[in-house]
């Protein structure tokens, strides 16, 4: 195995990978990162068995030579200081070789790493997913639905199926849906020229926010396909593999009041804010809470109360109010995370009283929907 | 007590004051912060005994306003509520109020805090230091004295006169030093215009990295008072007092080898990251070894070893070499750290055998030297 790359796009490809690999593992060689060379192209693979990634640097590519002096072969490199060396290369290109006694020789410029490899063959296949039943979704879409709806997944262990991201393609709609049972959040997209259907699969948060960390924010399209116990983004030059979450979604959509009692639009940021300086002391209670308490014309009031520090009290005027008067109170840590998901400048709330769950979405009526569950302190 | 400010600059005096105030600390009023307010102008204290940071901002200052509506008194603040509500305030001014009863209120915009307060009374007096035995100093080579000695002090409490850098002014030359007994760094600079001397003071090195995060690197002139058992910086609206370590620092300059057997002068950054790519693989044995032989014809060569992972050599062509042979073992974190603090392009290396401490020093000769025991490996 042998070939030269440019250094830079190795980095990067190693980077990505990286995301997978976890130096605490029961399988001792997914400690190592699988560097597999064909005459088309080098792939590097990381595993922590969870999520699998693999990030493939073509030989050539828009005319451009990539990798050089391609023997094929493939070996596994300890992942704790294989980054680290590259990246402290000290030229633009590097030779990477290794022998039949899995020697690894790293050289550039005038360094030489000779490394002790692992038997590439060892290392775990990767599932090869049949890729008929899949559509697709522009990166930078995927990558918002996933910003919107993981945060809110929960991060106890007791109810597993509650720390992934319930998501179901139905009559070309795609819904992401997580929830912690304290609160949800939710979004749907049209998916255009899709006859696929997938009633409900649902993916660890782990999973996603990895993913999200990766892609970059381009138009590209992610290919998604699914089988009964994994999940494969495809995007260009990487293939994503994840893990499915075993057992039942719960029903969420009775969750959702259908009615409202008090409905109010208000700037996103300047809510945003306010909660944000009143969450500032209420610090010392549980889950950071704070009150809303209308106050007619339009003004709302937010309070926050830590008994040894001190209180915080700020009046907003908002867009407009309707509706029952109420005093309400909650996680302002839920509140700030929902209203960050929200990203439109106006925001609908609305509320259906002080022990129901209320609602949060975009003023324009985008189907992004979150939902809080108040906090009895009335 | 009451004043109006502007926001942003009693955010920086704040971010100052705040590096000496801990939350870990046997006096409870030293986790607040002081505010004393007169009709010049605004004082924030934080302090941990150890080190003691005022912040003075003027209520007026090259013709602009920077505080109103002053109605002098002083209080005190928990530091680990108030500089976040300050920072997250909606409007570009600050009022803060206190009352009788030490309950402060803090507004800006529709916002309203009301926090609990403490009697300045009970805060600790700082000590006035006598400034009459003081010399000046440009803050950006303060800056760089501290940065290139601090690095080598001991962590270990087991010598605590080591955890600190010794000052030493005699006849108008000014000397930081530090060691650890494994390495050592110095710098000597000429003071111009001071009578004063002062034969030894120790001053504890994390005091002298909390300072160099406040000062900034401005040619402008800092003041250094000296007493018994306290060090006073003096800058610009800003005084930062240290206690000094108790006890005598040990006689240095007879570790110093005055001749040497290889001499040679290489680019300190090629040399930089030689040994740091050799590093890379040295991370298993105690202290990083890495190895340097020299090979004739102005070559060296250096390796690291770890032996379940792998090997590293490089050679670097240095810009000239006197002398005898060499194989010489060192930390790579040491000299890392000593080329580091050079700060010119040439570097000279001198060496007196593989068993004794070598130096390095710019190839200026300017007098920056970092000293290092070698490790015993052949």
């Amino acid at each position: 195995m042998k070939f030269i790359i440019q250094r830079d796009q190795l980095i990067a490809s190693i980077q990505d990978v990286m995301k997978a690999i976890s130096s605490r593992t029961v399988v001792p060689i997914l400690t190592g990162m699988k560097i597999e060379v064909k005459q088309h192209g080098i792939t590097l693979t990381g595993s922590d068995s969870d999520i699998s990634i693999e990030s493939y640097i073509p030989a050539e590519e828009d005319g451009n030579v990539n990798v050089e002096q391609i023997e094929e072969g493939s070996i596994v490199l300890q992942a704790k200081y294989f980054p680290d060396i590259v990246r402290k290369l000290p030229e633009k290109t590097v030779e990477i070789e290794a022998d039949e006694n899995l020697k690894v020789t790293i050289r550039s410029g005038k360094a030489e790493f000779n490394l002790n490899g692992q038997d590439a063959e060892e290392y775990p296949q990767l599932p090869k997913l049949q890729t008929d039943d899949s559509f697709e979704l522009p990166t930078d879409l995927l990558k918002s639905l996933i910003k919107q709806t993981v945060f809110a997944v929960s991060t106890m262990e007791t109810r597993p199926i509650l720390t992934g991201v319930h998501i179901k393609l139905e009559e070309g709609n795609l819904t992401f849906t997580a929830t912690d049972s304290h609160r949800l959040a939710s979004r749907e997209v049209p998916v255009s020229d899709s006859n696929t259907a997938f009633p409900s699969v649902v993916v660890p948060g782990k999973s996603l926010n990895e993913l999200n960390k990766i892609l970059d924010d381009t138009e590209e399209p992610v290919e998604i396909s699914v089988t009964n116990n994994q999940i494969l983004f495809r995007a260009k030059n990487l293939n994503f593999l994840s893990r499915l979450l075993d057992g039942n979604y719960p029903e969420t959509s009775r969750l959702i009041p259908e009615q409202s009692k008090t409905v109010l639009y208000a700037k996103t940021k300047e809510l945003l804010n306010t909660i944000d300086r009143a969450s500032l002391l209420a610090k010392e209670e549980r889950n950071n809470v704070v009150r809303l308490n209308t106050q007619g014309d339009n003004v709302i009031n937010i309070t926050g109360n830590s008994p040894e520090v001190g209180t915080v009290s700020e009046e907003i005027v908002v867009q407009s109010m309707e509706g029952e008067e109420l005093k309400i109170s909650f996680s302002s840590k839920y509140m700030i995370d929902a209203l960050k998901a929200i990203e439109y400048e106006e925001v609908k709330v609305e509320f259906t009283g002080a022990m129901r769950p209320f609602i949060i979405r975009p003023a324009n009526e985008d189907p992004i929907l979150q939902l809080i569950l108040p906090v009895r302190t009335f």
